[in-house]
């Protein structure tokens, strides 16, 4: 199983809007006979992957899958089907599918009377599709808030200027992070004021097979010149100030991960509805004394209002740090 | 020399305003014969520590010494006559003595005919005694310039409550680090909204020997019921709004290190004077959207006014993390 997941990560960045999935199949001699994973959405299943490996090895054998072999008829037939047909005696996952669509391989498997086992590596396996899952189970997407600040909680100078607070080795750790998500979203005041493009790039090991969702939020008229408007990935405007709107219609377009990254007046609303799942903070070792802050007016008005966060991950890049935080109670 | 060196940082926090000193002596033969290290002002070198241990072997010896020899007397006799007294064939150090009072104790041996030798481990010794060569060689004290802040910059809330952004790891190293400083600086608009002891306690293993003198910039009236008049330590009023006046008066006492508590006015003065050496900034992984930024306006217009610094350390400290930042261009 513990190689099973390591297969499913190979998938991490391609498989929108499906999980990662890996599969290992021992044939009935316990010795490893096929392994597979899912690497884009209509290609093949991870198990179908790892029944081609195996072949008629397969038969009497087991199969480690990280999720529950799914039930559902899509762009592949199910994967359930192709095991029962494969003959194996034996299916151990590690998570059930909590997609209504998909579910019901586990039952389906067992009418068909082969042994299933669910739970090993339970936990770790969640963990490696945890935004995905959590899309899943709460019906919206993941959100990542992403900012860039000094030390001193600006993220732009008195006259908007903001390039760069941050040094390279930030700045392509944020790509690295637009490549894993499946839109990027930013207010009208950031389109105005910054003119960003909102692409994966800047980075020779970003695999980019495909560029997120550009998603631009709030009523201000967007210039046709503006880069958000050019061709180098598809734009979604959204003439809207709820967070809660901007999600439904995300979740409609099966967006799993919305990595946002700003300004202030976008962030603090989806803060304010807690709407946020994830924080990525670049701290630069650096202070402005005046200029924007990274993040609108909370409703805060002593200490008792602070909203505190875990802190899950501290990590040195070039002259900044990245910090990562969670919601309290979170995981 | 790595011995002596070690040795000299047991006296850190408690020489004020003397440097560490550490000594080792060899016998003729080369084995050790002694050692000792200066534990606190007005107490024995520690050169006159090493020779006591090492008594008649250490004719014919050697002395290793972090520090020049000084060749002056103060509440003690110079040592470089101590030295000579006993007979040592050959003395190393590593760092000169920059304090003109008290330098010349390497001419005075070699005026007696003693091998002498300089520079050996010299920058791991100037490390060590970096505050107060600093000191000594610029004539006003270092300055640590210390603040605890929420990601997105805010010392306090919009009612000025501030208690407490950072937890009690963060504040038991702000004890930690105050124990180590001779002053501790903060404006009177902090005594006024805060009213802080500035005192070294909350911590079981700080040795606390001597109170920092504390010290009150600005001209605001500060009640006679104020935390800061008690008599747990020393307290300087300094009625300025001149962060080289201020500097001046605690070098004429003696001052070595002082620790800038804030608020954001004088911190942000001693910023646009560029008298800052040192920065220490709390981050707590918190947002407060609104209230008081943990830095005053440096004049910053543009992005091109970004006031960047090395990121010396990070250091996660319970639920918050730690950024030691020294100016570009110094050490």
């Amino acid at each position: 199983m513990r190689r099973a997941i390591e297969l499913a990560a190979r998938g991490i960045g391609s498989t929108h809007p499906n999980p990662v999935v890996g599969c290992v199949i021992t044939a009935a001699d316990g010795n490893p006979a096929g392994e597979g994973f899912h690497a884009v959405a209509g290609g093949p299943h991870a198990e179908v992957e790892a029944l081609r490996m195996a072949g008629p090895r397969a038969r009497g054998g087991t199969a480690y899958v990280t999720l529950e072999p799914c039930n559902h008829t899509g762009r592949t037939g199910p994967c359930a089907d192709a095991l029962i047909e494969a003959g194996v005696a034996r299916v151990v996952y590690a998570v059930p599918d909590p997609n209504r669509q998909a579910s019901g391989g586990g039952d389906k498997l067992r009418s068909k009377n082969i042994q299933v086992e669910q739970g090993l590596l339970q936990a770790e396996a969640e963990a490696g599709n945890h935004i995905w899952l959590h899309s899943v189970r709460t019906g919206r997407p993941f959100v990542t808030w992403k900012f860039a600040t000094t030390l001193d909680g600006r993220s732009a100078a008195p006259d908007r200027t903001s390039k760069w607070i941050t040094g390279p080795a930030a700045r392509a750790d944020v790509h690295r992070h637009r490549a894993e998500c499946d839109a990027i979203a930013v207010g009208t005041q950031t389109v105005l004021s910054d003119d960003p493009e909102l692409t994966v790039r800047d980075s020779d090991d970003v695999p980019a097979p495909r560029q997120p969702l550009r998603v631009v939020v709030g009523d201000r008229e967007i210039p046709a010149t503006a880069k958000v408007r050019n061709d180098r990935a598809e734009t979604l405007l959204l003439p809207t100030h709820d967070p809660a709107e901007v999600l439904r219609q995300l979740d409609d377009r099966q967006i799993r991960h919305l990595w946002l990254e700003g300004g202030p007046t976008l962030a603090a609303a989806f803060l304010r509805a807690g709407l946020v799942d994830q924080i990525v903070a670049y701290v630069a070792p650096a202070v402005l004394g005046s200029g924007f802050a990274a993040i609108g007016d909370l409703g805060a008005e002593s200490i008792d209002h602070l909203r505190r966060f875990n802190l899950l991950d501290v990590t040195r890049l070039g002259d900044d740090v990245r910090l990562t935080l969670s919601p309290l109670g979170g995981k």
